[in-house]
This record gives structure tokens, sequence and C-alpha cells, in this order.
């Protein structure tokens, strides 16, 4: 599922889809009972049934039993294939071409919405088979439903062996994030199924479990046994107890949209936000996700201006344009990951990590240190987030650097880095930032370090180029355009071509001058290739690569260097000058399309922090991975010599599980050639990719020529750029950029418009800005059709905007 | 599952256990396949069949049709039932005592120990009917048999329907951590279920999906549907498969093993662990922990000094004695806990939450609001761990107390707190502890605040009281005890007698003379009742009350208070003095049997910290809760003054559903009145409980008594302490106590060897020590056995260190 469709929910509708724990358990027995009392209770109302795959002969098809004992009744079926046997059988039999996932969620969508009139109505959607049977594509049912994210009814198998497949099923959907609402199964007196069920649903879930009496067996005559069916359908008991759900159906319709309608005002007036101006945000700017899918939420559609008529869809689909704050990787409720947290919390729960050690969290250390190709690196040290993993760098380094140097523990040490840095939000992090906006006004900062300029790279109306600002004009030189983004990459031509020497002067010239003040340094600390929350900046790598380079040639600016007891100075791999780290936790692990940003830039760091896609996007891990040299410092007789740190959920065996899935599956991602169609363009028109782009591993799900095309629209934009899968557009500003920039709110909001009524129902763009910048962050798996529909809107709203 | 069973693995013995898709699927024909094939490929080995629990018809039992068409391989049926459907229905309608669950696993685990000679061998476990076809006890089997942790097999089911029936079986296995090794089926040339779930396995999880023809169908006549049958079992097909599997399962077997063996030996080298000295610590150190469940782990069991026998356990039964580091409520690997995770994931993933809002985050805020009963607090913000969410304690507090007394960003604040605080291990957090051997090496630490002495609880030689070290008696006078540990806590008694008095003279003096050295504060900090980290210090509860009451109290001994334009100074609820913050994430939601502990002190905090027990012990989160008060001081129409704090993973969807479940769980405990056995202490004798006590909402699962006769072990007990399910033995140790202290490293040895062989194998305590303190802490669904047999195992190993 790919195409942004909106969840089935409508005022005046209430949708039901019907599972079945297993096949012939009595799905249209019961969905008949249902539309037939409902149009009874509700007999002014629309009331419908809809059966998007059906097999088996025609004639015994579900919708002519509807039609036959639930009178007044709409019926519709989407696929009608003939062979008794699971839809993705009978779909290939057929003979008939087999509709995609896609299409066959769009057409339910469809005769939804048909069926959300201005009055009130029930639909009553039925699948086939058991949860897991497959649809039409060959993907199982359970999967393929989960964007129309109705709530659902499970009818249970009141055979032998039914209990079993009762709870099996029901967790199949569980898992997947279905609520289901009611059991529903007949009474079969030999196995009381139903009555282990009833207390089995209802003390775990709190579920209720519904029986009813079997229907009469089928003796051969049509006739005779429909009249049998038609009194049984007429029983007191069944019309009673259908009727009692029926309401308890309605309830939890109701109870549903109010929960959504006042979730955001309840959120107002409880919740403290993360990095949020609340006095500047009211419920009506807080967005209620009632459910998540691949790259789209679920959200509450904000009403029009003449107030919400009950045939409005409540629900609409909203990329996710951050990423979830940059997290994403494989898609909101991604079935592997889910089952990948469930099986070890099934087999762990969390287990202490303190001199201890299981399968995921050493499969993991071994995944992650052998991907990156960092012969520097050798260890790993698990925390909770990116800000965390960073005070574990911090430590390190600082350590490290004390006691190669032979500094005392008074010594004020910083760490050196770059202008507009950003390492989270934890304070010993905040410190490693220069000052500015995100810090400044919190009691405990103190910027320790020292922050350098550096040159950008932007695509400027339609050239890439490395900018400079004309205030680093005399560090830096004039800025110059490339040939392509390309070429800003081959680091080798532009040293080849002296193009680092300026840098080198540069960096010398200020570490000197740090010297001649005094001040000591415990790290050189990078975001590579992109400062992400100082503003979506892309620096230009050869710039990175000169710093790393200059810092490890100049261990004499640093200190001098004591022999070492615990031999650190005599280790492999060991650094020299600083230890370097590496803060990849935004722009690692496939965010720029490689695994790793520093073999963009040709240097390995001493430590490295990764964070947010580690995951895939689901829970909270981070990883600081570090050399033995670093390591080795650490070592004593003395206890209180170790790295003091830790948290309780440390290695956490759901974080390390889902990593290690997350992290493998975006391998093999690469290795099949999933990211192809982007690598290599093919819907670009061709004379715009050379023969080199199509060879290079530097590359972004945005299309070349959209970003060009992006970047000539001078009256608004600044530059853009793309990589991996990001694209940022920064904006002009006249009151000046920087995060109290407004300049990007309005291009967010009319992104936020978005489009009434896309294929699918209504969706838009959820997107963050910071400052005069909005970025919109797609995920690993965002399809061409995605970056397709979202180029268009961009580049409409961009120019609406003018 | 509450007692110590050791999971079934052995060098010797490859133990499989065999789950069925559904009933009917022919589970006993792959066994009969499988033990038949494997005497003859492996003649000289035993090849052993258990059935622990089978149904129907004596003479058509599973292990007859073994004996017959398996010969040579030995049979073993623990529970027969007549009747054929569920074994819950036949364990009753057979009027026999119904097995516990506890019974059934021993008696699996003797036969299979049994089974594991010198000499290799094969046992093959064969469950009845489908996964969650419920045992005897009704406990659905896939729940029951967990803690064997047997590698399995899958039987799927080759008919219509079976796809999905196959599918839903093996995720109800894997939610609950089973290794399903292989799918089998029967080949069913009209539905081709087999070609599908090939596919379907391989590419999701890398299972072998292996089918076989189907057997012949009986007619009858039984002398020749055995002959048929021998036929069918004879084919070479079904050999040379069967064959395969078994060389399959013989190689999972050995990789389990040396997975297992070298797993210590890996992380020695490969992980950087938390808070250790790892010059101290060699694989041999390492726990290597298998699974988890309840309240135990399965650990790799020591070799003996002889080298360890082929027939030896390869895993023991290790309860968790440091509950996980403190995190431990539900039980390891809960399937409440694990389906709540679950359900989240597949209904969101993680979706963003900076002004966005979605059902478990919002649901969880009401819960934990209105679970404190402080009517101070009205706000929740979300973050990562105990330590990021005191540090963004830290930022509200210092900020509001900022603005209140009109101090300048410059203003050097610190905090007010006692002396061995821990507040987790990020810089901010560690900057609100005194100086100590936690930080002192940690080169950016600054103790950054004035830490108070204060008097301590501990049950002494049978006797209960306050203790006060010699340097403190002048100011809090001589210790004194008290009849029971419930009048230390009776504050209003001790408050009419004037116990405080003293307390609030030391307290406002210090505070004096701090003003006078022109110190400046932003909180109070507080860990209520229990400095845990600190080395499970209990302080007087009067002391900490006194502190919060004169603090507040003392406005003036903090600044002037400045009319604010936010309007701050006139919200509801307000504080006075400092804001006070009680860090509660090691002692609330239940740890002390309370759902916060500052109900034991009568006071409410401004701001109070969760983590830890909040998700029950399952995944990192954290909440910090606030007062409008503090919140709204945060206001402005400038974005930068917000508080500047978040974490990508804030609130995220899976710990907040599982925090949700887990809260409410134990809420639910409380009110059916689960721990009533601990806190009536029934089997404690009945004089030493007083009709006070009785009453009490002091209680601990650890007896009074056995606390006592602890107490008086004086040769190597200094004091004893326990509440809610924490127990915490001081011991006495010549070279002076506190961290690096090695006193406590005796017992904690003698609780790890454990018991070489208790009921359910071998088993032992895996303990964490504080210096001069071993600790035990339970989980809040451990049982009044476990307790019993902890008591035994621990009175009885401080004996012997005498």
């Amino acid at each position: 599922m790919e195409s942004p469709l909106a969840s089935l929910l409508w005022r005046s509708l209430r949708v039901y889809q019907i599972f079945g724990a297993n096949t012939d358990v009595g799905k249209t027995v019961f969905t008949t009972l249902l539309t037939r009392t409902a149009k009874k209770l509700w007999k002014d109302e629309k009331v419908a049934f809809l059966k998007p795959v059906s097999t088996g002969a025609e004639d015994e098809a579900d919708d002519r039993h509807i039609n036959r004992f639930a009178p007044g009744v709409a019926c519709n079926t989407l696929y009608q294939y003939d062979i008794p046997c699971s839809p993705h059988t009978a779909a290939i039999a057929s003979g008939r071409p087999i509709p995609t996932d896609d299409t066959l969620l769009a057409k339910c969508r469809d005769y939804a919405a048909q069926c959300a009139t201005k009055e009130k109505g029930w639909l009553f959607i039925e699948t086939a088979g058991g949860v897991h049977s497959p649809g039409p594509s060959g993907r199982t049912q359970a999967d393929l439903y989960i964007p129309l994210r109705a709530p659902s009814l499970l009818v249970g198998d009141h055979r032998l062996g039914g209990i079993s497949q009762t709870i099996s099923a029901f967790e199949s959907l569980r898992i997947r994030g279905y609520d289901v609402e009611s059991v529903l199964l007949f009474k079969d007196e030999t196995y009381e199924n139903y009555q282990y069920l009833e207390d089995y649903f209802q003390k775990n879930y709190g579920i209720p479990v519904i029986s009813l009496s079997q229907p009469p067996g089928r003796h051969g005559n049509p006739e005779r046994d429909a009249e049998a069916m038609e009194r049984y359908y007429d029983r007191k008991d069944c019309g009673e107890i259908m009727c009692q759900v029926l309401e308890t159906l309605d309830k939890v319709h109701q109870t549903r949209l109010s929960s959504l309608d006042s979730m955001a005002t309840k959120a107002s007036q409880h919740i403290w936000y993360p990095f949020t101006q609340q006095s500047l945000v009211g419920p009506k700017d807080i967005m209620t996700i009632d459910s998540a899918h691949g790259d789209y939420f679920q959200t509450i559609a904000p009403p029009n201006q003449d107030g919400q008529p009950t045939n409005a869809p409540v629900l609409r689909s909203s990329f996710d344009a951050s990423a979830s704050w940059w997290t994403q990787g494989l898609g909101h409720s991604n079935p592997k990951l889910t089952l990948a947290a469930a099986y070890a919390a099934g087999r762990y729960g969390h287990v202490m990590f303190a001199s201890a050690v299981h399968q995921p969290a050493m499969s993991l250390a071994e995944t992650l240190l052998n991907g990156m190709k960092n012969p520097r690196i050798n260890r790993i040290f698990y925390s909770d987030n990116g800000s965390t993993g960073m005070e574990v760098a911090i430590k390190m380094g600082l350590r490290a650097a004390r006691k190669r140097y032979g500094w005392d523990t008074n010594q004020r040490l910083g760490v050196l880095g770059l202008k507009g840095a950003y390492h989270g939000d934890t304070l010993g992090a905040m410190d490693c930032a220069d000052p500015g906006i995100y810090n400044e006004k919190i009691e405990w900062y103190e910027g320790r370090g020292y922050w350098l300029d550096y040159p950008t790279i932007l695509c400027k109306s339609g050239e890439w180029g490395v900018a400079v600002t004309d205030n680093l004009k005399s560090s830096f030189g004039e800025g110059r355009n490339y040939p392509s983004l390309n070429d800003i990459f081959d680091i080798k031509a532009r040293e080849a071509r002296g193009e680092q020497k300026r840098y080198e002067e540069y960096i010398t010239s200020a570490l000197q001058s740090c010297k001649d003040q005094g001040r000591k340094f415990g790290a050189l600390m990078l975001e590579p290739i992109i400062l992400g929350a100082g503003g979506m900046e892309f620096v230009d790598p050869l710039f990175q690569r000169t710093l790393v380079n200059v810092v490890r040639k100049s261990s004499h600016l640093f200190g001098t260097a004591v022999q070492d007891a615990s031999g650190a100075a005599k280790v492999p791999n060991e650094w020299t000058g600083l230890p370097v780290v590496f803060d990849e936790v935004f722009t690692g692990l496939y965010r720029l399309g490689r695994f790793t940003p520093s073999s963009f830039l040709g240097v390995h760091p001493d430590i490295s922090v990764h964070a947010k896609l580690l995951t895939g996007g689901l829970v909270p891990l981070c990883a600081t991975l570090a050399s033995e040299s670093i390591f080795k410092v650490f070592l004593s007789p003395d206890k209180t010599d170790a790295l003091l740190h830790g948290h309780s959920y440390t290695a956490h065996p759901i974080g390390c599980q889902v990593a290690l899935e997350s992290v493998k599956e975006m391998q093999a991602m690469e290795e099949r050639g999933e990211w192809n169609w982007a690598k290599h363009r093919g819907w670009v028109a061709p004379e715009a990719t050379s023969q080199d782009e199509h060879k290079s591993d530097v590359w972004s799900i945005w299309p070349h020529e959209f970003v060009k095309a992006l970047s000539r629209q001078t009256d608004r934009v600044l530059g853009v750029w793309a990589l991996g899968s990001v694209l940022a557009i920064h904006l002009k500003d006249i009151a000046g950029s920087g995060y109290s920039s407004n300049a990007a709110a309005g291009l967010r909001e009319s992104l936020d418009l978005g489009r009434a009524n896309g294929e699918g129902g209504p969706w838009n763009v959820h997107s963050r800005v910071l400052g005069n910048v909005l970025y919109v962050m797609a995920s690993q798996v965002t399809s061409e059709t995605s970056i397709k529909q979202l180029s268009g809107l961009l580049m409409e709203s961009i120019e609406k905007g003018k």
C-alpha cells in the first residue's frame, strides 16, 4: 500500500469489517443477521453489504444470500471468482487481470464513500476465508486491509479446535492494530468453545463474545433449506442478540468519534509538548492521529468553513513529511517490525544488560560493527536515544583526550565542532553546541567548545555549487558551481585540484589561535554532511574531510601525549590529534542513501553514534560505536575508572531485535536494488542524467530535474538540496533567516491543505519547518508514485505562493 | 508459571516440540515419521516421544500409533483423557484432580532429563490440538509451554483455509518467543497451500516449509488401514525428506549450543558495558541469557569443575533479583504486554509527537495524572528514560524559580537535595548529585547544589528504628527504635510528639547558611523514601516530609518573588519556596507497594518523574509530570521561551500502550487484592503481626519475621529493610562501606550458586550489589512460593558465610 488512502470513517456511516477465524465458520450467516436486523431497527437508514472478493459459484455467493434473506440491504461484490478456493489462486485461474491492492482498497473506499450519505447508515464489509487467507494479489487479507482500519468483528470457530483458531486469528488482527469489537460464534454444545472464549476475551481484552445457536444444516432441497434458514433468521433469540450487538456497535462508532473529536482539546489541557511554544498552539493546531500506515498518518481532517457535513470524510491521509522527526525508514506499522518486536517481547521482555548478553544485542552489535566498514571501530555501547548516545560519546572522547594529554580532571575541556551544531537536548549534549536559539535560555547551558564556520552546498537557480556567505569569503574564497552534485562529492578530483588548501589554512589557523588562548579540546564532533536541527545545512564534504585530516595531523596543537600506563598509546587504530566523533543519528543508516555518511567523506571516525533509523522508526534505541583504543582508556583495576553511564533499559531486547531486523532489511533492499528506480532515475528526462550520474552512489529519491526546477523559483527559493530521502528547500526571508523565521510557514500551510479529494480520498502533507527551511523527508520505502504526487503538490504550492 | 523451571536444553539431547496449526492436521503422522526416521538414522541413540496431554480413546492414542509404526522409540503420555475434546474440558470431565501448569511442566522436564543420557538422543514432544488449545488447567498451550522453550515444529494445515490457519498459528507462537524451525504439512494438490506457504515463510522468516504427500485415508478395516500406513511410512520420498529435516534439526541444535557457548566471549570482545569495569569482567563473568519468563532468566549454567558432562543441563533458571535493574513489574515475556506492544506497533509504529496526539499517549496521560491523586499536577511531558525525564524536571524547576525570583540567566543556580542522591547518568542529571564515586571522574561533572545529611531507617537486631550516625547526632539526636515499621510511617503521631522539630531546626539552619553564602537554588529534588543507587538508603520519611514543608514555608530564604507578567504567580496550586521535584523513577508505581511513594510522606511534589516500572519492565519510557503553574512559566509569544527539549521517539506509541496496560494492570491487581497474601502475611506466625499491621498499607512481600531474623545475623548484617517488593541487606564491612566495598560480593556468589538441582531443574539467584548492600528485588507478580524459596536460600547463604 503506497498511495494516500484515507481510512474509512464518516460520521454518518458505521463501517464494520467481518473477519473469520477460519473458512466456513458462518461469516455470511452473521453478516446476514447483522444487516437484516440493522434494516429492521433503522428502517430509514441505508444498510449496505460489501464483499470485496468472493470465490465459489456465483449462485451461491454471499451477496445473493444477503439479497434473499436481508431484503432492502444494498449489496456489492467487487471481484467474483467462480472457483471455490483461496482468492489468490482463483484470481490467477480466472485469467482476468489481477487487481492490485491499491485498486482493491480504493474501490472499497469508493463504495463506502457512496454509502456515506447525509443520513445515517451501516456498511458491513465481509472478508473471504480466514484472516490470513490471501487476497487476489497474494498479500494476506490481514495485511491487505490494514489501511482501511475499519473496526472489526471476528466470527469465531465453534468446531473442534476452534478455540485455538479463534484466539490465533484474533492475535493476527490485534498485532496489526485492528480493533476487534466483538467475537461472534455459534454455540456448539459438544465443544462449548463459546464458554471458554467468553471468559478468555472478557478477561484479557474486555471484548464481548456473542454466541448464537447454529443454523440448520442443508439437506439438498434448496427451497426447504431456504425456508429453514428463513425460520432461523426469524428466531426471536437471534434477532434480540443481534439487536444488542448493533446497539453496541452504534455506541462504539460514537465513542470513537467523540474520542477523536475531543483528543486535541484534552491534549492542549494536559500534555506538555516537546520543543513547542504552547501559547501559540491551540487545540486546532494539534494533529490527532488515528493510526499510521506506510508513509501516511490517518489524521482528523479540519472542518470545512461551513461546518462539517455528516458525510464528509472524518479522516485524511497525511504524508509524514518529517518522517516522524526523522525516524521512519520501513514505513509505519510494518508487520515485519511488529513481529520482530513481539518476538523479543515474548522471548525476553526486557533483561538487564550489565555483564549480561542476549542474542539480539549481540547480533545487532555484529551487524552494525561489520556494516560500518570502519576499521577503527570495535565496540558498541547501547543507550536509549541520540542525545544519551552523544553524552556517552562525549564521556568517551573527553576521557581519552585527557588521559592522552595528561590533563587533570579540573582541566576545562571543550569540543571542536561546526557552527549550528546540534547533538540532542540533554544538558551535556546541549553543551556541545554553540550558543544559539536552541539553548541560550536554558539555565544550565554552557557552550563548551569552539565551533568553526564552513562553506555549504546548495542548488541555486538550477546550478549546484559551494556557497560562501560574504563574511566568509576571506576565509574560503568565492563560492563556485559544479556540473553536478556528483562532482562536489568527487573529493579526489577536488583534492587533486587543491581545493582543500584554503580549508586547511583556515582550520589550522583557527586551531592555532585556540591553542594560543590556552583552550583544550576533548573531541572533534561532527554531524557528517548535513547539520539537521541546525537548519538543514549541507556542509561541503571536502571541508569536513579536511577538518578531520587536519585535526588528526595536528596533535601538537592540542597537547603533548604522555605514555599511558593503560597502554592506550599502543593499541591498533589509535587516534591522533583528537578523538573524532561522528553524530550520525540523523544522517546515518541510509537516510542520505548510504549505510554511513562517513563514506562520502572517505574518513572514519573513532566514535560514531547511531539512532533514529536504527530501529526503522519503531522504538528508541541508540548505539555508540567506539574504537578499541578509546575503550582501553577506561580499563583499570579501579571500578570507578569505568565509563559510568547506563540506563535501565540499556540494550532492551525489543529495540535490538527490531534494529537487527531493520538494518538487515535496509541492507537487503540495497542489495536487491530496490532503490534503483531512484538511483537510475528512469522517469527523469534521459538527457538530464549523465552517464556518470547513472553509476554514481550519490543519489536521491528526489529527481535532479525537480530539484533544479524548484531552485529556479527564485522569487521564493534561496536554494535547494536533495540527498537520499531528504529534500530541503531554503526559502528567502526578508526578515532574516534562522529558527525564528516564518518564511516557510506559508508553504507548510499550503502543503497542509493538500488535495481535498485525491484518489482514495483526501490527502495532504504534514511537514515541519526549521526557520526558513521547509524539508520533506521520505522513508526508505517511499514509492516512485508517492514522490511524483508530492513533487507535483510541492511545485504547485511554491508557484501558488509567489 | 512461578517456580524456577529450567528450559529443556542438554548437549546430548535434541528436543523439539510439535505444534499444530489446527487439530487433525497430521501432527502424529509427522511425529511418527520423525521418530521412525531418527531411529533409523541414529540407530544407537535413544529416540523418545512425549505426549504431555492426550485426549480421545486410549486405543487410538498417539503413543500407540508411534509404538506400532516407530518401533524402538520410547513413548510416554503424562495425562490421558478418554474424551475427544479440548484437554481443559476433558480434564474436568475425567473427575480426576487437574494438574497445575507447574506440575505438568515439571513432569515434562523430568521426562526430558531422563532422556538426556550421556549418549546422544532425540525427544519429540507433541502438543494437543492447535497452538492455543487449552491445556488441562485452562491456560492455552502456547502460553503454557513458554518456559520449556523447546525449539518448535509447526504442522501446517493443508486444507481449505489452511494458509490462514498456518500463518496465524505461527504468529501466536512467534510473539511468545518460540523459535519455529520448520513448518511441515501435507501436499493437497487442490489447494496447494504448501506452495504459498513455502514462499511466505521463506521470504518473511527464512523458515523452511517441508511438504509430504498425504497419508492414505482410513477405510474402516483396522488391519488394512495399518498396512496402508506402514506402506506410506515406508515410502522412499517420506524417508528422504524426513532425513533432510532431521539433519537440519541436528544442525539447529548444534548452532544454538555454539551460539550460546560463544556469546559471552564475543560480548567481552565487542560490547562496552554500562557501569562496568571491564578489566575485571571476563567471558566467564558475563551471563548469557537464552530467554526470560516470569521472574526468571534462563542462563547458561557454569560448567562443573571437572568439565561439563553431556547430560548436564545447559540452562538454569536464575531469579532476576535486581528486577533487571529495577524495571520488572509484570514478569518477563508477559503475553499481555507483548500484545499491547504489538497492537501499538501495528496501529501506529511510531508517530511524531510535537503538536500531535494519539490515543495511547492521551490515555496514559489521563491514567497517570489521575492515579497520582496529586492536586498540584496537571501536565505530562514524555521522554525516554529516568535520566532524560530528570533533565526535563531540572529545566522546568530552574526556569520556574529563576522567573519567580527575577534572577537573570547568568545566575548560578543549584538544586537542594540529599547526600548520595542519584538521578541518572546524563551530565545534567549527574550535576544534581553530590560529588561521589559515580561522578567525580567524569570530566564535565560539576555538582550544582547543596545536599543535606539525613537519618535513615533500618531493622537492626530485630528492631526497627531511626538510625543516626555518630557525626549527625548533634543535628538529629540519638536514633530510636519503634515497635514496628508502621509506627515509623505514622507521621501524624510522630509530629504530635514533636519529632520533626530537630529536623526543622537542622534544615532551616542549613538553608540560612546557604543564603548567607549567596547560594541560589532552582529546585528541591528528592528520591522519596529510598535513595536507590546511592546505596539503598531508607530515609526517615518524617525527615523528607519536614524538608518539603520547611522549603515551602521558606520563600524568604531563597529570594524575593517578583510579580511575573506571565501570571505564574496567580495560577492554582502554585509552589512556594522552591519547586519540589520527586524522582520516583525507582520508588514509584508500586515498587514500594503504593502507586506513588509521595503518599507515605503526605506531601505532593510540583514535578514528579516516572520510569522503570512504568512500562511493567518492557521498553524505555519516562513521564515527567508537572503543575500548571510550572507549565505557565514557559508560555510567552516567543518560541524560544518554550521548554526546549524533545527526543525523536517522544511518547512512542508502543511505550505508551504498554505503560497504559501495565499501570492499569497493577491498579487492577491492587483492587483485586492480589497482594493480600503479603499484606495480610498469612504465612508468618500470627503472633508476629499486630492488628494494626494487618490494616496497614505499609507492607512488603518479604515477611516481617524473615526481615527480623536476617537482621539478627549480626555477625555479618548491619541492618535490613524491606518495603514493597524490595529487600535490602546492609552488610558489615571492615574496610568501610560504600560503592567500592566488596562486603556483599561473597553473599552474591553464594546466591549465584543456588540450588544445583531444585524442583524443575537447577536454579539460582542473580543478584546485584551496591557496595556493602545486597538487595533482592522481586516483581509485582512474584508469588508467595518464590518468596519462600528465596528466603530459605538467603538465610542459608547468610548463615553459611559466618
